[in-house]
């Protein structure tokens, strides 16, 4: 089984970031608990004042497709689509390294 | 203290990416027994052939700075360097979230 990972700048609406980042988090609290997220981490971009960047790295496809039938991951992707302004995912394919979890 | 990431786009010379690579997951076996490597992820970019994307977590700015004054990595950097034909880094502050390792 090959792990995924979801890679991607959000914009939020101008001024908005730190509400936007606020409930992302509360988000992540909710992926503690679930089975096959190796890795969801936040970054601001230092240099453009409403960008965010998503890091996140899964057991399989299959385990992120999963979350996001998650009651309480809808709910929070649904408090945070408001205050998104803009999205630029970029299609990746994680190879290895360290913090990685076992095999490719 | 606070967490430090790195996050860039490496470019490939046309044709060399895979072999980047590889070198590449080399120094992530190196930073395995390193002190404050959180995660170090080598990322396939699915629709640039020749670009690689790595996504860093350290514990500090400073362990980071450590681990490039130890001679393993700097070799594999200096292996690493005449495949590549260019660099796009993106500065960010880490802000949380699962794999975060313990509090910002």
């Amino acid at each position: 089984m090959s792990k995924y990972a979801m890679f991607g700048k959000l914009t939020a609406h101008p001024g908005k970031r730190d509400e936007l980042a606020n409930r992302m988090l509360e988000s992540s609290e909710t992926l503690n608990g679930m089975e096959g997220c190796i890795h969801y981490i936040l970054h601001a971009d230092e240099d453009h004042p409403d960008d965010l960047w998503v890091t996140e790295l899964w057991e399989s496809e299959e385990a992120h497709a999963a979350s996001l039938k998650n009651e309480k991951v809808l709910e929070v992707i649904g408090r945070c689509r408001p205050l998104i302004a803009g999205v630029t995912p970029i299609k990746v394919r994680p190879l290895g390294g360290k913090g990685f979890g076992g095999t490719a």
